[in-house]
């Protein structure tokens, strides 16, 4: 029953979520998926990234959030997690940030569209904001409705979670996704760093757009059957 | 008479507001409270942080400002954190920095209102800006009246300090506080963030605000006795 | 047939575009040109900085493109690379990076003119913004093309390379080249930071110009005949 | 004739405006003068800051600059540090950078007014930005004649240098100075993080202003006869 491989990338991609410049104080959280085993592993509730080890990593039922293994209650973000991890079967990580450029497209409300080849080397199009919850989903069940308003979003504006794998929340700050724990890390840092970019960007020129055929050729050359990006292409 | 594990703590936040990236020069200063003791531990004036020690920490009366045990001369501001400390029973920690973005919200005269949930889990609602001092409370008693003016904004406003443990003073910098030294080290860690970001906010969206009861949920999640962050809720 | 000194100085420069701060994930590479071995040596696509070594870098006939050495692929820029090192024989280094705020000139698609002496004592006069590319030009060859297309804008515009030797790519991310890799380095450097200060020149004043004959005297008493800068002049 | 803990001191400081954050590359230098000895001494020319070391220094007579130690060409600035050390007589350090936000209001054409207690601590008002300089100037005496425009202005302005120990010359970059290098060194800092401080405060308010009273009382209690800052006053 141990997920010992599990528990050590989790703890190490929550320490290097920190050392990427994506945390202030405890302000965020890195989870990992082992669907052979049905379960999800996450950092604890409010503890310093600098004391964890892989010991205080929570796993859970992925089924039904039950905590398998970990004396230390697993973070408040934990349903948000664990409702995204089902409804998105490729991806085996998430990393959720309140990193300082992509907060702030969630506190104004906006969402990111595509402006040039980074964005468009690990986002197929614009990573969009997803509404702030209502009052009754907020006293209901906040984080799992954090879930579900992605999860619908996502559905309605007809978006690949595996295209698009991050989504900047209104009010509140982005989550990022990918097929691995440190594919999740990579896309939370591409966020921030396109964000960051976006408003240098608007602010040299606020009608900036990259023309479809430049994006469709850079997320193509990094991602599906003709990728030829890296050692592995 | 010796305080000796006070000077250790407010020697150590003192270093730490450094590190935390909020303080060039010297511009910045911690003190700490033991009200069963009755004194105030402050940072001595215009020392480097590298070379302060628990001993240059300063010990004073909380009830007179008398100094009761150091050798140096307490930080400048120290009539400001005496007087606080007096009149907000539950703060035994101030910190006092020109921190780059929380200061221009102070030189621009501006409150700091809650954009998002990273501002509402620390900050119950707007930190506020208190007025500039008149010629008169300059001359009289510059740093005893900085106090004044921030204790009489809070009432005036009926803000409890213990819920928005944060001031923006005009034209000069901010102060935040806590239960503790490291719980106001946190206060301004989160300050300067939340300004950084609201900054950036307001370049995209000039008109963004935070829907109340995400506020609220937010800081009630982590404060009072529905909280639930953390490991000790 | 092996190429020691010019993969170990490749290595070591496209290291120190990470060090210098230009560089996010592994987004930037690093060529060297030895014109007497007609040769091009270039980052591997996609490997960590921090486990490049010298025998990883991949070293290419300059003429044919051909690759003499190495096991691994180059990096997908490389015949961005290649055209750009048979076109301007005067570059024997080449640095691409997508640092923050030169990129941001580029997705807004904007050229950088001379706003001050920083940038007048490296590049003489307005560092040019290329055209994206058309749908035809990406669809055949997109790398090689973008090399053709800033070969070609130079040439439109009777800009010698050897005097402005950087170029920001219109929605993709800056170009800069010098005698050695160590100079197109310091060249990407200073690209980036000056890119940076128009950022914040052009929001405390839109119409900043730096008279014609400061920018003579600057780029002048650094470079050519005249020059007095430095210890070798 | 060696002036060993000058040549110590000046080598120090040029090292720690690069610890500071105020130098990209090789762009600043700093220089100290023994008004006793009647030297100035300098750092040399385009040379590496990491391998500074104090017999690098170049020691010139503050009189006629005649270099009287040192094997290394002294700065291309020399003659604007010479020209100021020799008008400003309390100044026996001037610190000359490229720091990133106080040459942003240099390539801007725009002085630096007093928006805080920050500035107030260090800066008795606004800190001037002098004119560039015409074709004759350049062509006759460029650097020299950066330090007679500086001089000039001062004096035009009415504004004491000991005071006011900054300027930003148009469309160049800051010089600093002060009673010792390491005081040119704090100025510098100041300075820079004023003029980032500027950038945002303008953001929120373009009307910010302190009050001359506030003005007042933190620029002399930390200056001149009724000082009580820090532990020497």
């Amino acid at each position: 029953m141990a997920h010992d491989a599990l528990k050590r990338e989790v703890c190490r991609v929550n320490k290097e979520i920190v050392k990427a410049g994506l945390v202030t104080l405890t302000w965020g959280n890195a989870s990992g998926v082992d669907r052979d085993a049905g379960v999800l592993a996450i950092k604890p509730s409010g503890v310093d990234y600098d004391q964890l080890a892989p010991d205080d990593i929570v796993v859970l039922s992925l089924a039904s959030g039950e905590i398998l293994e970990g004396t230390l209650k697993p973070s408040s973000d934990t349903p948000t997690h664990l409702y995204l991890a089902q409804k998105f079967p490729e991806s085996n990580g998430i990393v959720h940030t309140h990193s300082t450029c992509a907060t702030s497209f969630c506190q104004a409300g906006m969402k990111l569209p595509c402006l040039g080849t980074t964005h468009a080397d690990h986002f197929f199009g614009t990573v969009p904001c997803v509404r702030a919850l209502t009052e009754d989903e907020v006293r209901e069940a906040y984080e799992h409705n954090t879930g579900v308003a992605i999860v619908e979003a996502f559905e309605e504006l007809g978006i690949d979670p595996a295209q698009v794998p991050a989504v900047l929340q209104n009010g509140h700050a982005p989550f990022a996704w990918g097929a691995t724990p440190a594919k999740a890390l990579e896309n939370a840092i591409v966020l921030e760093e396109c964000a960051r970019m976006a408003l240098m960007t608007w602010q040299l020129n606020p009608k900036a757009e990259l023309p479809r055929h430049i994006l469709d050729k850079h997320f193509l050359r990094k991602h599906g059957p003709g990728a030829y990006y890296g050692q592995k292409n």
